[in-house]
């Protein structure tokens, strides 16, 4: 009841910020906003899990082993709505394949290129191959619109999407397909697109965070001349667990890492291309970041370096484990890295350091506003 | 008018948890609750500015080098009460002492070795010095409380404390006392004193996440048996900018530090003292972390390694500038780090690296409990 109350209150909080909501509109909100948590997709088959009864599961890591009480400082408040843990996933241990490729100007050859990538993954014993952030062509703001595929028309119209469906479905692969160039209306995405073991688009992600940056005589970059920002976190359930999905620069922000853990995902997959000044300074930092403050994988993928692109990657694609651990890495040239997740052990992680019983609930509170307003 | 109304409703969110709070209660809060922000010591003398008047002058960092436009998704809304931006310091340059320190069992001792320690960095132009935790005796659950000083008495009830003000006012320097045991009333704390240049205690920091971990054997610790958790985050105004205070397992909590960046802090210091399986796991990697992510400085002050201590520290104290980058460190013996702070660098990296503008304030948001209550 104290639950209901907060979500209520706190999703009034946030929109009252809107001049067109008045407060009698707030009694419909059940009928206006979807009933499911809109960003997630959920698997039933895959895990028998959805977030109202995982909800309701609702426990913190085991105390079995552990001598350490729950502290009374509220943790479950740490979070709005209270986190949830990770849903038991289909499979515990699994490879993972991180493609990192170099994109030429010549687009066929690109998808056909990625493809052989991700089957000699497969081949090699992958369950979940990762693509680099536009893998499928050269990524330069005055040219990404000419290579904008309509994911949501497909066929033809998508043919780097078609090719990933193809594979996932052939070689029953999950694939978090890096990012391509969206064109959806009038607007241009950077999109990240996820398939299940069956070739269906599982979830679309459209980078949140745009790669605005300024440092002068290094690297100057305004992605948003030419790309809209997504508007929705993205969290999917797969056949290899639950996903948070940021590309590139949307590693920066911790908030959404945060809210990612705690709508239960078990590992963040950033398709990204840090450059040659941001790359040395914070690439494989942030990662390490975000897996040990939030206890759970993460992995990167980067397209290759090209000395020649206008826009030079630093590569350097990487698995990080609950632990903050770098588990495989690479330099800059084109690799397929095949490294092992065991998902076990961020339970024990969790034991170790019980991270998420000890927030100060009565002092912070991170607040995820979308989930906030389907529950 | 609209930010009146959000923090008001986000409010009440909170305290609608409390049972013993009713709505009509809330009508009254302003007579209730301190009319100022309760744990920040702003010092008008040193920095003309207290939060209200930096609120009004609110604004992004410097627009006048960059090409980058501000968003369009509220990223004022990502921290609630919205973010402040660092007050004008005393100081843009100075250097800062971290003297790493090992702790006898001879108290008496160790407050001379401290006391030699701060001249000694004082010699060497420290504007600015921090100790480790528990500075002043061993570290063990089972005896830290026959050790235990009463800040608030002072004089011969806190020896500590007493040497900390009498060299801060004879040297005319500020001091981020490390960390005691404290005695008050019956609780015992593990509490951080600042000392302005006059000698007076400016702030008090208790340590507010405790170190319960379990690593089997590797580490394991229940901080909580002995101790009680302090209840509330500190940032102080001081000679040498705004500062914000963690005691060790408070550095990982990355909800602090952005409470902290978004209080206005320059600087968050770390009094701390990690061991010998999490200190090379992540001790530099919270740090870098929690600078990067805030652009903001970092400085931590381990105690030296003792092996014959029941607790072996890792030491590393460090200071770790606004774009995560380790500028001055040591390895596990004693050692008085001197090195150089300039904070017009934190504004060069947020012009560089604009997170504070980028943030998705429409998709997440940190509250920050106290400083919300009391606005």
């Amino acid at each position: 009841m104290k639950a209901a109350i907060s979500s209520l209150i706190s999703f009034r909080n946030f929109d009252l910020h809107e001049p067109s909501l008045s407060r009698s509109i707030f009694r419909q909100l059940p009928l206006l906003l979807p009933s499911k948590f809109p960003v997630v997709s959920t698997d039933a088959k895959a895990n028998g899990a959805n977030f109202t009864s995982l909800h309701q599961k609702f426990r913190f890591p085991s105390m079995k082993t552990s001598p350490i009480m729950a502290s009374s400082f509220n943790p479950e408040r740490a979070t709005s709505p209270p986190a949830v843990p990770p849903p038991v996933p289909p499979v515990t241990k699994f490879k993972i394949g991180l493609c990192q490729l170099m994109a030429t100007p010549d687009k066929q050859r690109n998808i056909e290129h990625a493809r052989k990538a991700i089957e000699e993954a497969v081949e090699k014993g992958a369950k979940l191959v990762v693509l680099p952030e536009i893998w499928n062509v050269p990524y330069s703001q005055d040219t990404v619109s000419l290579y904008a595929e309509d994911i949501e028309a497909g066929g033809d119209a998508s043919p780097s999407t078609a090719m990933l469906s193809e594979v996932s479905r052939r070689l029953k692969v999950t694939i978090v397909g890096g990012s391509i160039v969206e064109r959806s209306g009038d607007k241009i995405y950077n999109t990240c697109c996820v398939f299940g073991t069956d070739g269906n688009m599982k979830a679309k992600h459209r980078k949140i965070h745009l790669f605005d940056i300024d440092i002068p005589g290094k690297i100057t970059f305004i992605e948003s001349k030419a790309i809209a920002a997504g508007q929705t976190p993205t969290v999917v359930d797969t056949e290899v667990g639950r996903i948070g999905i940021g590309i590139c620069y949307d590693i920066r922000f911790p908030e959404l890492a945060m809210i990612y853990a705690a709508r239960g995902a078990h590992l963040i997959c950033y398709p990204g291309a840090f450059n040659m000044t941001t790359g040395p300074l914070h690439w494989e930092l942030l990662q390490r970041a975000r897996a040990v403050d939030n206890l759970l994988y993460v992995a990167t993928c980067s397209r290759a370096r090209d000395v020649d692109d206008s826009y030079v990657a630093w590569g350097h694609s990487s698995l990080v484990g609950p632990f903050g651990e770098v588990l495989a890495t690479t330099e800059h040239d084109e690799a397929i890295i095949i490294s092992e997740i065991d998902y076990s052990l961020i339970e024990l992680r969790r034991t170790n350091l019980p991270l998420l019983k000890q927030k100060r609930g009565d002092l912070y509170q991170l607040v995820d506003v979308q989930r906030l307003k389907s529950e």
